[in-house]
């Protein structure tokens, strides 16, 4: 007997084949898949637990591949401002006054919440004190990779930037020895810009020696690459080619301003690209080229980024925002149509973020990591194409269950893991602080 | 005593000062807006009916200037497609085979239900039939501006074009004297590609002579610009301006392709326009250039657009999109801030189409068209700014309480004025017999 199965629902699988199953049923033991068939053939299993999907649809849960997640403290604390001034002078003084120990367990335990509620099983994440992240992720009971940052100046947690690497190093030790199957330690390496060539490679070899992930953001502005070209006459790609640190087991966040000759180098090296439509459009740094990237073979990733820059951390908005970029960037309604943006946040995701063997897709032998979409509901009537309607008319509050390898961590849209309203209160209590310091500031 | 109050949330007026009160309340009495403030400076009153907003947002119903309701029928049915192959081979065919009274009126009611539960409450509708979708609007208690569609073909109910404008006239005659305070009746003429010089101008004039607002689809692709240069030597919007329809009781919608001569006619004439970046950018028409036109001064309106261009009637979703894209378009994110937009979803929205004395803000003896945000959600936790949480974060799933006329519509996310899930049973098995159709012509 099966420890569970998901019966009556339109299974989109994205597996190599991209199969739907019509009237399918997933079944699970010991945090597995173990069987997926369409109830017309074969009959549903019996199972300890049986959850109705309702005519609903079954999917992987969905993989964010850029978080920040602490920053959820900031959602909102800084909108609709340039680029440099909203870093400079709003999220940078906010992270040096605010950001601790306690605050980034906070941030990140209540974007735990959001993304589990959201139907996101899976996230691929880069900030500072990112042991205290890892403890929040691992209390929500949420899968993630999980990159500890290393930049070019003082950081919480990492006063001194020579140590950074370092410090990195030992967190991806900790965790690597701490047995946890939901957490992979990752190096998050800031940017070129932020970051000495020397500490690049560093941080690189480190990832590489651990047998890890390195994530690094590159060519997010036009101003970067202009800044590139002329600092050391190559665009930042090409930048970190000459470094040597473009590979398979390296995450290129952002990649905006890329050409051929860029999109060339990231296709040799197998390097993985993340693209995150809603900070890209909200930030106006523009538009990333997916055509451009996936027709030279570049496998492309989505990312919600930080909730301050996005707001919002739903994979639904930002599967919807891909396509509908795609679409203006090459002037072609048929680009990035609903099934492959729904790869960009499924399979293509996990490959990205090096987790395609255990989860990604619904195939007998991986996690079950699943969710189920209620569309049940008069924005998602009629359904004749369930990958457009995760596409263009849903949204993550439309999640009615999530699984991660196997356990049910949300049910009838409610969070089971942990207390998600003591969660908001905390995050509220600090917002309420920062809110207080900045008016005083202006004030004088 | 009030009849209602609404108390304890934080108020976006939308008025001219687009004031803001903290610990607001406000109180409705006969239909409409009788009082606003903060309890910090007035203890609030006794009503007949409190509701707690519980420290969400209180705003203005959204209005939603451009919809094709009964086209909800075909949500989904054929997405990432160039547009003349949608338009063509799917859309048109489909509107043939399946558009009948019941059709119309059973594809609009569940556009209102869906619309309603996201907190739009009124909208600006063009199609045919319109008779049967102002049936379905007075059913589902929103308020809408109504155009009966006139085009030079053949169309449901109006087999013979030259009878076009007669059969709209006669649609706009007999709503006016209904004496339906929720509906104004309007002539929807579809565009200067379907319609002749001499259609239009009569049109005009019928709308003209009965008092009621004038739309039109213009300047939406390239393809239609270059094709009216070609043809008529004019841009659309020139075309339009010299057949004499352009002026404050015309709604113009689209208006993408438009230069600085355009926006000059445009403004001169005090013609509104609606933009429906959802759409825009799924059928990759291109993004309207927002800024170009409000630095001129004209009144921009924001609008879903049928369910088979967007798939989604939330005007949250429509908002974030019109911050995103006015950024994006001009490089600069301090464009489209998320309080421009709100104002473009509420009271330009009104003033767009026509009734900006009545709705579209919250101020002492405005028709209580009112909705509250439930704020208390893991993905709205922190705010810092309301107006910001609403555009880059909330959905219409958040919308918890809304009034039309100061009548409660929804209430605890339930719609209360009609039985929404008949009206998706409907829908449902309409589109059966269009997929099972479909499934049949494409063996044969």
């Amino acid at each position: 007997m099966h420890d569970l199965v998901i019966k009556n629902g339109t299974i989109i699988t994205c597996d190599s084949s991209d199969r739907v199953v019509e009237n399918g049923f997933v079944a699970v033991s010991q945090g597995k898949i173990t069987l997926i068939a369409s109830a017309d053939d074969i009959p549903v299993p019996n199972a300890a637990t049986v959850k109705d999907a309702c005519g609903g649809i079954i999917l992987p849960g969905l993989i964010n591949a850029h978080t920040h997640l602490p920053m959820t403290l900031f959602r909102g604390l800084a909108d609709d401002l340039a680029l440099a001034d909203w870093l400079n002078s709003h999220i940078f003084p906010a992270e040096a006054a605010h950001i601790n120990r306690q605050s980034v367990f906070d941030g990140a335990l209540l974007a735990c919440g959001e993304m589990l509620l959201n139907g996101i099983t899976t996230c691929c994440d880069g900030y500072f004190l990112e042991d205290e992240v890892a403890k929040a992720v691992n209390l929500s009971g949420m899968r993630a990779v999980l990159g500890q940052g290393v930049i070019g100046f003082p950081a919480p947690g990492a006063p001194n930037p020579e140590k950074g690497v370092e410090i990195a190093g030992q967190f991806v030790s900790q965790w690597k020895n701490a047995g946890n199957p939901l957490i992979r330690p990752s190096i998050f390496c800031h940017s070129p810009y932020t970051c000495s060539a020397n500490t690049i490679q560093e941080a690189k070899k480190k990832a590489q020696d651990l047998g890890v992930l390195f994530q690094i953001h590159a060519s997010e502005t036009r101003f970067e690459r202009e800044t590139s070209v002329s600092t050391h006459n190559k665009s930042p790609i090409a930048y970190l080619h000459d470094l040597g640190v473009l590979d398979s087991d390296t995450l290129v966040i952002h990649s905006i301003w890329v050409d051929k000759a860029d999109v060339r180098l990231l296709a040799q090296s197998r390097t993985c690209v993340c693209i995150c439509p809603g900070s890209h459009t909200k930030l106006a740094s523009g538009i990333a080229p997916v055509k451009l990237l996936e027709d030279a073979g570049v496998c492309v990733a989505l990312g919600t980024d930080g909730p301050a820059s996005n707001n919002s951390a739903d994979m639904f908005r930002e599967m919807g925002l891909a396509a509908r970029l795609g679409k203006i960037l090459t002037h072609d309604p048929t680009q990035s149509p609903a099934d492959k943006v729904i790869r960009m946040a499924t399979v293509d995701a996990a490959k990205a973020v090096g987790i395609k063997d255990i989860t990604g897709s619904l195939e007998v032998g991986r996690q079950a990591d699943i969710i189920v979409v209620d569309t049940n509901a008069p924005h998602l009537t009629p359904c004749y194409n369930p990958k457009s309607l995760l596409v263009y008319s849903a949204t993550g509050a439309d999640v009615s269950l999530v699984l991660v390898a196997g356990r049910i961590v949300v049910q009838d849209k409610k969070l089971l893991t942990f207390d998600v309203k003591a969660a908001m209160a905390s995050v509220a209590e600090i917002a309420e602080r920062i809110a207080r310091k900045n008016e005083r500031e202006n004030k004088q």
